[in-house]
């Protein structure tokens, strides 16, 4: 199967399997088969060049906005008003699976292809995209770009962004040629002109797996935030200092970390540390600072509310014995969201069955459809249930019976 | 006082607190007033040579090894035999004191300058001296200089470390102009000729504060030690993946530390965890690995080896209710020092009645004592108790008492 891009021949179009192997490369680290694809770095600049030119390929008009998010449309002869856009991302998680994201983006293309090959007309524009930052694994915010596109985000705040090795994001953007018109806000008008997004996902867990499914849709996405957790103790020697002498932060940040372990487990949600920093960081230092990040989700919002009530009670309460402060910072907070009723009925447009699931994961698909536009999410069976993690994984035959879902939903939903 | 280099007569020898005020400034933060002088980068590359500049303007013979310690003799004439080496380190931890290294640094040259203004005529050769990366603070090694400088460390183990910016210590000699004869060992000889060895040091707690006394002496350093503990746990999406699905490293962790803290109170020992690797570190990641580093301390070795296992034991049991497995590396371990009895006997040599105190910190002192030279310790009061903050700190008064005490010792051993 020598079907690499220096070996195709000229002018013809690389299907599913041949786009997914040239990008399994980019990023991919060899010691660990983790990828790591950081937003406006290296890897994740090489897939936005190649989604870029996969556009050209096929004569899509292309929009690029500041942050670096595309939307490139397909507009048949005949086709008007509001298009039907769908894709995804291309950054990962530091480490992460090959699938989140870009398994979206690849199947849009691949779907956008099929519609040709039938020989489909739409009536209306169909649509393939590319949102920034989805993980929010350099600057700490997810869904940055389909935030900014929906007017969600501010420059003010945007601007001031720093990422761990200390690059401000107008400084990360620039040096990917990107950057362009933000101080005037999002109105470039990047999804100027949709009607309809439906992101293809792989799932993140194994519901697919139990129901024996290989695509499934989803209901809606469940609350979820993260919030920096900053407790402050006193920088002491870890040799001289007495233990009740101290005021070790470390102490108030484990006992919030199994806090959040316990109390999302009784109520049936999910709580995680995923993220911490200790000040001033030395072996023979008591620790002066613990930022922690938490992330939680809950099937509701008064749910969710009350679990991360919980938990920064149990911390609170440690802190006051630890002779240490708590101070709780909203980072971003998603309300919960419900996909297009009307929409995910129609979704299973050849009428297979499949089945309907709700989703603990943020999505792109999440924040347009907060924003008001008709979204709706399918989801590509995973063997492992893992994500976020090398061990992510779908099968060849799974993907390409989501890009036939996905061309058939597009179909349906472009008439 | 315009006592700056700058406005000095020249040819006039700076005294302590001149000294201490052209110390003052360097790698201070603005911010917390605190000090970042890691080994072999600006800040300390500028002590040292400053030092180097001290020892020139005195005449002293210096010898440089290869990892930037020095020792720097003074010569008098019809001086023999054996030496009386005192100094510290010009390093400090990430953040730290003013005092912690330095002040036995200038107190050393002040010491040296007193002898000469009374007039002592020594029968021995008396050095100062600096040892490198004393903390520990950029390769983890605490003691590293006199470790190499004793043959207590082995190139072959350190031309392999890495400090937290991924930079090797081959490298990180070769920018700061050292590295020189490493791979032939510590046999250039820095300590030739050393007899005996006095280190001046603030002290790190508030014994002498109780005990109203500016200086004290120290009778040992209790034995003490870094492990490195590695938690394996996986990956997973901090979304999608159920509580009891998960093999989450940062929940072990949390046991550990809290379990450090318990055990280290039960025992009236010291055990600190301020150092924390989570990996990959993503907020809406579960993490697959923590390295944690746990400084321990006790009054003797079987306390300690007490401490850490049951430290140890209380994280595997939760590493086996978690799903993560726990691997403990010990990184540096020191036994016991008891200092040389005669020489503490002398070290009062006016007869002022100091206290006598055990020490929990580690010093270059303890190595040297461990390597077989008669070896003594010098404490000034510090009001605080506070160390390895920018809280520490000692008076001028006591400080110069300190200076006294050590010119007092140095006149007697060299005798």
């Amino acid at each position: 199967m020598p079907d690499t891009p220096a070996e195709r021949p000229a002018g013809r179009r690389p299907d599913f399997e041949a786009m997914w192997r040239d990008l399994a490369p980019v990023g991919r680290s060899a010691r660990t088969g983790g990828y790591h694809r950081r937003p406006w770095d290296g890897a994740e600049r090489e897939l936005r060049a190649w989604f870029l030119e996969q556009c050209a390929g096929r004569g899509l008009d292309v929009r690029v906005d500041g942050l670096g998010s595309v939307v490139a449309w397909w507009r048949p002869e005949g086709a008007s008003g509001p298009g039907v856009l769908t894709g995804s991302h291309l950054d990962s998680v530091d480490d992460g699976g090959a699938y989140d994201g870009p398994l979206g983006v690849v199947s849009a293309l691949a779907a956008l292809d099929r519609l040709r090959e039938r020989g489909a007309r739409p009536g209306r524009p169909v649509g393939v995209s590319v949102f920034a930052e989805e993980e929010g694994s350099r600057f700490g915010r997810a869904c940055l770009g389909s935030r900014w596109a929906t007017g969600r985000a501010a420059w003010a705040d945007l601007r001031e962004l720093v990422d761990p090795d200390g690059v401000r994001l107008p400084d990360a953007l620039e040096a990917a040629g990107l950057g362009q018109g933000l101080e005037e806000g999002p109105g470039a008008g990047l999804l100027e002109g949709v009607g309809t997004f439906v992101e293809l996902h792989v799932e993140q867990g194994r519901a697919l797996v139990d129901l024996d499914a290989p695509v499934g849709m989803a209901r809606g996405i469940w609350p979820h935030g993260r919030w920096r957790l900053d407790l402050e103790g006193r920088a002491d020697h870890a040799g001289t200092t007495r233990m009740e002498d101290r005021a070790d932060p470390v102490l108030t940040f484990a006992m919030t970390a199994l806090a959040a372990g316990k109390q999302a487990r009784l109520a049936g949600a999910r709580a995680t540390i995923g993220r911490v920093e200790v000040t001033p960081g030395s072996t023979n230092v008591v620790a002066s600072r613990v930022s922690a990040w938490l992330d939680a989700r809950a099937a509701s919002e008064p749910e969710l509310e009350a679990l991360v009530a919980a938990i920064t009670a149990q911390a609170a309460a440690r802190a006051e014995r630890d002779g240490t402060s708590l101070a709780v910072h909203p980072e971003s907070v998603s309300g919960a969201v419900g996909f297009d009723p009307a929409l995910v009925g129609v979704l299973d447009a050849a009428g297979r069955g499949w089945p309907v699931l709700d989703t603990q994961a943020g999505h792109d698909a999440g924040v347009l459809a907060a924003a008001g536009v008709p979204t709706a999410m399918l989801f590509v069976r995973n063997p492992t249930g893992v994500s976020h993690s090398p061990a992510e994984h779908a099968e060849v035959a799974d993907c390409l019976a989501g890009v036939e879902a996905l061309a058939d939903a597009l179909e349906v939903l472009a008439r």
